[in-house]
């Protein structure tokens, strides 16, 4: 029996953990996932993620050589903390790098911000390959966004490009802080719509039901219009901005595309003087997981080519 | 008497046509300058530009062999059109680079726009140094910037990028046409800041006018407040967006800089994660004419260092 190299990717959400064991070839072995339980603490939610990878391992590949470890977090990783990562309490003072590397001594780690990873991912293998420039649109838990522009991800100058969940909605809002002012990510995103649809149709709904329940609901259809028209002013605005060949949506929400997509296209089409393709990113659901495995294969120093299967 | 190598760079902008002539070594032989006269027509403004330049280098550069040329304009400049340059009319349909290229037959000639231009010179010679990304800000008859990022200017999938006159000022105008809504730089540019302040004030007044009267005026400081604090919404999403190491600011209203930065200064605070720094250009008036002489530099085959005199 040969051991055989593989690399780790984890992808730590806000809602969910997501761990997979791929080859160096981009084969993917194996995915195991569990839930974040943001509410027992960041230490429990980092250890079930440690422990689901190390089962994983052992089922999927009991011969394996482990030779890279990628790990994709909300936030912005470093080996002492987490910045930008207000929705998952006690995350930012978890030594993230850390403790990944302590799980897993002598292997090379990799960190990045999921989104980051998930753009990689699709630039690499997905729906963003050969887009110079495109944008990543993440419509998950959170709201954020990466914009890639020659073959890369900017990362900006303190990994924070495309957190625009912290956008200005208004005017008004200049000069205020972001903790005294409601951020774009308190009204367009997974979370913000699960709160919203949970007060105002009066029973606990997450943000897929508020999507279908527009369908038939008049009070849910003034949510989701809400929730698309002010999510499509500022991906408009970015358009402007970047000039991109295609805009590739992923994230939970990406489930609820064929409700979201037709105002974001008549948005873009109206506003943007080139309007760019618009289309669901090739992973809605893992793309920050196939993301966190090229990280790992990167950490292992492994060329990956761009006509392999990838980790799909 | 030698026959010296030297290359043309010509800036068409809204109010003004400047030409410069420069050689390889990076050194300004001479500047001029002539109104646009908008109202007198493209084609006459184009020829008075052409004018100018041939008047410049027999002036300065007598025995010159014209090695390269670079024309930057307002829009997005091609052979036979120039895209996005409504507020100059007749100039959309001008054979913009045919015209350049007739008038120099037989010598290179390289396009760009003005803004991207600027933002060239500010990232090889001037404040966007090693800023990896950055952003130029071009507050001038208009509004636009220009994202650096790797060490190049992110030019966009249709050469568009950077074009924010035409954001979205509120989730109300989506879905609207840019002619049937107030896009941004009917608000927050040099021509608005005129209209705007000439009709509001009763009497013909400049942008700059308006800036120098807010010093002293209230109904001018109101008008001022109005275009800052709109402004820095726009400043601010787009800074959250790329994670700028720094803002660079040039154009005609850079002459106001101690009246726009402080207000941007707190807004970008306020708001950005990671706020970048911001800062004058270093070639605030002239960024797309040093920018133009790179560009005909680059046409000539020219490769000019970073440490040389930068057509300063």
């Amino acid at each position: 029996m040969t051991r055989t190299p593989v690399v780790l990717g984890l992808d730590f959400g806000g809602t969910k953990i997501a761990v997979a064991v791929g080859d160096l070839s981009g084969r993917r072995l194996g995915v195991a996932t569990v839930d974040s339980l943001a509410e027992a603490g960041a230490q429990a939610a980092m250890a079930r993620g440690l422990t689901a990878a190390r089962d994983l391992l052992a089922d999927v590949a009991p011969a394996h050589e482990l030779v890279g470890v990628g790990a994709a977090t909300l936030g912005i990783p470093y080996d002492d903390r987490v910045e930008l990562a207000p929705t998952f309490p006690g995350w930012d003072a978890l030594p993230f790098g850390q403790l990944v590397r302590d799980a897993f001594p002598g292997v090379p780690v990799h960190l990045g911000t999921d989104v980051k990873a998930a753009a990689a991912a699709e630039l690499r293998w997905g729906a963003l390959a050969g887009c110079d420039p495109g944008i990543y649109l993440n419509l998950g838990t959170g709201l954020a966004a990466a914009i890639v522009a020659g073959g890369t991800v900017i990362t900006g100058a303190h990994g924070a490009s495309g957190e625009i969940g912290y956008n200005l909605r208004s005017a008004a809002d200049v000069g205020i802080g972001a903790d005294e002012r409601t951020i774009l990510e308190h009204i367009v995103s997974g979370q913000a719509l699960e709160t919203t649809g949970s007060s105002r149709l009066g029973r606990p709904v997450t943000a897929a039901d508020v999507f279908a329940l527009a369908r038939t609901e008049p009070d849910a259809a003034v949510l989701t219009g809400e929730f698309n028209r002010e999510l499509a002013m500022h991906v408009v605005n970015l358009a402007i901005a970047v000039d991109p060949v295609r805009i590739v949506a992923g994230g939970g929400l990406a489930r609820s595309w064929d409700q979201i997509a037709p105002e974001l296209r008549r948005a873009l089409d109206a506003a943007v003087p080139f309007p760019p393709e618009l289309t669901v990113a090739r992973f809605p659901s893992d793309a920050p997981l196939v993301g966190a495995l090229a990280l790992g294969a990167e950490a292992a120093g492994a060329e990956l080519g761009e006509g392999e299967e990838a980790f799909a």
